[in-house]
């Protein structure tokens, strides 16, 4: 009898593929019809399991196996998409959690020494309304319902009325806390939508914990001028300073081995051909593990904003668009994470992860959490040519499943 | 009995601000009612005057002069402004051409030695079709009417539609070039529209020439990528190599004494602060009096260009917007604009001039040309705040008239 089957997790993502994408890719964007057929058809996959099935306050779908103790492992991922996305991103995690719950049902004839449960996060990606982690900050008691509510898609549709049509009420979501009861550990696979493990060509990685993020808008003032009349020497250039700062924050994050600094957005004023740049409006993103090292490379930001902006006689002010702290990954669960991974490819590499995902905000709950990242190709995701070798699909699946083995024994001996 | 009023230019110019100006500034765009009703003010100026008067096939508008001879010194501006314009910018050189003419005819009882023309160029802005020096270049013989024809404002008005409701047929353009016949010389007089003659301390300068121009759309192409999943070192940031050119241009524009390099507009693709700019769009505008400059410019712009691209593992791509070459005032010409200026003033600054004018298509034409430039406060033009000490107004009309003497009697003695 063959317990775990990773190829079926590869088929029934090819299954929801086919359900849910078009020639553009993955359309399930949270609180859409496409995203309710996903649901539904990932509900239908239950059926003929000894589960329970309900969504919580925020929408948040669990299925539960109850096992000898209340102990509960649960395994998370999150069958929303972005607009055009892949056929991996989030539900990979979710079925492959599906497919280790269906193995801890045949292995135990339906009642597993403890309580397994697998979750579809509500609206990980915040692709409609720009809320990221929506429903497991609500799960974690983070949620920001007061500056979320009034948020609106493209169409002026409101975040609140567009949960209410899919059945939930954004004042309800701090009963979704109700669901950490008995919750003794949290495991999650990804793709790693970044291009580490492909560049040491290594099919998994141990992720040690999500990077604190410093999001900043940063804008330098100087003078409009014509560009003719305008002897170079008496110039007050915003984008000379802007310039100067996106090259700097490379020398700032060079200082550090995982750090990143991220200027994605530059808009000039008044913008045109015949003008010096009166007005130069950027962002920059920092991120790091290591909040101590967030935070000297925030302060080195601003220093060097400062300098630059002097240097050009012009002025610069900051405001910040959003941050978090580093959320490190339970040490105990990493080390299982090492075992499964080095069992099942023979070595073994830790990493950050750049990206925010929903273990993050489980792990700001208190909950012993850790992720584990499956290779991406050419490191590209949010977008319909994502992808992973199947080869590398099947090892990460096997390798989690050894992860929950090893997590549910740990749960088990802590008495 | 007083020959010259240059308080009655000053006069002239605050009623033509009254009649066309509102609280955000001078609103005579070429081709707009308003602009229509200053073109009708001035011609009511000519009542009294034995003048002829007369539209060319571009709309430019002429006031002649007839002299003992059909030898034609001719004084040229331009009554059209930007939106939101100041109340000097074309519209002085237009008025003081009018006092000068004034002059000559009190002088020589309306019959002088050799005959005056004022013109107002149409359209010298091209602020609502993007198409400045549009009436010049028809008298130059310089138009582009197959490429103008089409333009748009920003209501989707066809140039040619907007043209022909004031009563300018553009298929006829090319018949503007008759009012070449007998012109002998063209002086105009100019706000400086920069902040030299400021920072010198000086009312008035001599024009050399006005600079030629190079002006490119500049693309970088990396890689768009996760600004929190890739690390520093594979990114391939095309903001990067636009920030690298953005400085360089200045060392490039450096090593010579007038010549300016101006970045005037970025936008980074996608643009969003959680990605690595993948495409990054620019503009260069290069200008310099020395043709032999400007080309080494654009060259060592070029080649940085490709230099950044390659170290930032990006591409690069050229595209023309537009050129002009040089055009260097007649000599002898700026040498009387010298002396005129430094007998009004007691000294003298000669300068090229970076924006374009009028001027620069007259000289075109192959018609001995040369400008005066009188001091900008705050070197700020295009706006509402432009404006000039009535004191150095005053000492710009005298010096245009010594000019135009000492130009009439060269003009007289070339037989």
């Amino acid at each position: 009898m063959m317990l775990l089957n990773p190829k079926r997790t590869i088929e029934e993502l090819k299954q929801l593929r086919t359900l849910t994408a078009d020639d553009n890719g993955a359309q399930r964007v949270a609180w859409t019809d496409t995203w309710l057929r996903a649901r539904a058809w990932f509900e239908a996959k239950l059926q003929g399991l000894p589960v329970e099935h309900h969504y919580d306050a925020a929408g948040n779908s669990w299925v539960t196996l109850r096992g000898e103790s209340e102990k509960t492992l649960i395994i998370g991922g999150h069958i929303d998409s972005v607009p055009n996305g892949g056929w991996l991103d989030g539900c990979l995690d979710l079925l492959t959690g599906l497919e280790i719950l269906r193995r801890f049902n045949t292995e135990y004839n339906g009642r597993p020494p403890l309580t397994i449960r697998v979750v579809d996060w509500a609206d990980e990606e915040g692709a409609r309304f720009g809320r990221s982690l929506l429903g497991s900050s609500a799960f974690a008691g983070t949620h920001s319902i007061a500056a979320d509510r009034s948020r609106t898609d493209k169409d002026g549709i409101r975040l609140e009325d567009a949960l209410s049509r899919c059945g939930v009420e954004i004042d309800r979501f701090p009963d979704a806390t109700r669901e950490q009861k008995n919750a003794a550990a949290y495991l999650e696979l990804h793709i790693e939508q970044g291009p580490v493990l492909e560049d040491l060509g290594l099919p998994l990685g141990v992720v040690l914990g999500t990077k604190g993020v410093e999001r900043h808008a940063i804008t330098f003032h100087g003078q409009e001028a014509h560009s003719g009349s305008t002897p170079m020497n008496v110039r007050r250039d915003a984008l000379a300073a802007a310039a100067k700062l996106a090259l700097e924050i490379r020398n700032i994050a060079g200082k550090h081995s995982d750090a990143v600094c991220t200027m994605g957005s530059v808009k000039t004023f008044p913008g045109i051909v015949t003008a010096v740049v009166g007005r130069c409006e950027t962002t920059l993103d920092q991120r790091d593990l290591d909040a101590t090292v967030l935070a000297q490379m925030f302060s080195e930001a601003q220093q060097a904003s400062a300098r630059f902006a002097a240097e050009e006689k012009c002025t610069v002010e900051w405001s910040r668009i959003w941050n978090i702290e580093p959320v490190p990954f339970n040490a105990q669960l990493v080390e299982f994470c090492t075992q499964a991974v080095t069992e099942v490819t023979g070595t073994c590499h830790r990493l950050p992860s750049g990206p925010l995902h929903d273990a993050a905000e489980v792990a700001r709950a208190g909950i012993p959490s850790v992720m584990m990242f499956v290779q991406s190709l050419g490191g590209i995701s949010h977008n319909k040519i994502e992808d992973t070798r199947e080869e590398h699909l099947e090892m990460a699946v096997t390798a989690l499943d050894r992860l929950a083995t090893k997590t549910a024994a740990w749960i088990l001996n802590q008495g």
